[in-house]
């Protein structure tokens, strides 16, 4: 998102959104109403980041798929065999074909045809996509696909996941609330789950610590402080510090636990000043004026 | 098509319409234009044939995909898992997925919630498909799904495939245009297909046939005149004169090229008078009015 962000304030280019509930609908076993439900409410989560709604346009497949989107799909679809997407996604003959029928639709937002309303007569616009990595093989199929349809590759920057809070081998899990912060948490909540459950890579006492320094390899405050914290040179001086043996894993984790609190406290008021009358204009099938001002 | 039409002028029942353009742009590899193309003007045939425009909606899939059809195509598709469209339609890996994407497409116009513009509120209706026997597998699929997403099963009316030209064993193909006679063949086209390749079950010669009779079992003409000769007790005249030698198969051949010189005589001149403006009328989404009366 912030990636999202930062590259439409830096370019001043048009920005599209998908929210895949359609996706949501079928691998996670919700209803069609949950699935549109929780598209909004991610879409509140979006908007509350910044964005400028002359620039952006968000869409929900539920909402927007049909004509020229649907158009593309199919072109898509015509293009990529049964055997290819078990070789890319793995499915098996036991998952349903709503599965095997979704690549098409998380392809197709990466050519300016599927948007007429948007980009009418600019199918030479070239498309970058930012998302995290393992959306990667959607485009990649993406990439193969589009010179054979006519249309230009997308480009992709992608992000690496970020750590459990318990530790690189770890995994942020939905079913494990201790294993990430959400953006809904209090600062107490904070403080709590970073303190008690942030793998440290800092030595087993105090005296240890003093003399070898913590490892930052594995240090996930660290790590989320990398992300988080806007201060190159501080970072640089924690690391330093930390690494040596200077500065103890409480106080890290108290400055992650300040950046952190500060960060989804000031979303959180933003997200609560986004109205249901923002969300219809952000996601209203609409020309952006001055698109490439 | 007279099915349909005989259907809505005895029920007085709204009639719905699908023109699968997104399934032939899909398996016999038309551009999306070119198929949509067809799917106009074969709607210009079906209107021809004398729909009440105030009863019937005709839509093509490229247009009409999205919203609540779209979400009932996604409904579906939870519902069936690969090896299901395999065992159903024999799919293979190497076919593309826009194949095993379809059958949701062609299933979802049996539940009235596809359709909000025609029946809001209306969940209960019945639902009632003529078709072609091949079409048959669609509609397993669809029935046994139904009751799973909450809607109503269809129910069908099943034709038979109408035998080429060059008998039963033969198969229409519009690679060989003197398999079939064409709404758009000429009255002397049709004499001549029918003369020349209308398989006959007379016998060799006229004497063995005053004697022998014709084998009506194979005899195609007389086929032909069971779909298409509205005079029931002519019909029989025939086939009891021909079966027992009193009738050579040129008279009933020349039976034959009358009627259906005159079906298709009367549709070309009602195709030639239904304009563009006309089929945008039959596929306006719109609400049908007094549907019920």
């Amino acid at each position: 998102m912030f990636t999202n962000r930062y590259l439409q304030d830096a370019f001043k280019v048009p920005l599209v959104i998908q929210l895949t509930d359609d996706e949501k609908c079928m691998w996670k076993n919700l209803s069609v109403e949950e699935s549109q439900r929780l598209a909004r409410e991610n879409a509140k989560d979006i908007i509350a980041c910044g964005f400028d709604v002359t620039k952006t346009f968000i869409f929900s497949d539920f909402d927007y798929v049909g004509g020229a989107f649907y158009k593309n799909m199919v072109k898509v679809a015509k293009c990529v065999t049964y055997n290819k997407v078990v070789g890319i996604f793995g499915f098996t003959g036991e998952d349903h074909i709503g599965k095997v029928s979704f690549p098409p639709v998380q392809a197709v937002p990466s050519f300016p045809s599927s948007f007429p309303h948007l980009f009418s007569g600019k199918d030479h616009l070239r498309c970058l996509i930012p998302c995290a990595i393992d959306q990667d093989p959607y485009f990649r199929m993406t990439r193969d696909v589009a010179p054979r349809i006519g249309y230009h590759k997308p480009a992709l920057i992608e992000s690496s996941f970020f750590p459990a809070l318990q530790g690189e081998t770890g995994k942020m899990s939905a079913s494990d609330p201790n294993s990430a912060i959400y953006v809904t948490d209090s600062a107490k909540a904070i403080k709590n789950k970073i303190n008690k459950y942030a793998f440290s890579g800092g030595q087993e006492s105090v005296e240890l610590h003093r003399k070898l320094g913590a490892n930052l390899e594995v240090d996930i405050p660290v790590k989320y402080l990398s992300f988080f914290l806007e201060d190159d040179a501080e970072l640089e001086h924690i690391k330093k510090e930390y690494g040596a043996g200077g500065m103890l894993t409480g106080e890290v984790k108290q400055r992650l636990a300040k950046v952190l609190t500060e960060l989804v406290e000031r979303h959180q008021v933003a997200r609560a000043a986004v109205t249901d009358e923002m969300v219809d204009a952000f996601m209203a099938v609409r020309p952006l004026p001055n698109m490439f001002d």
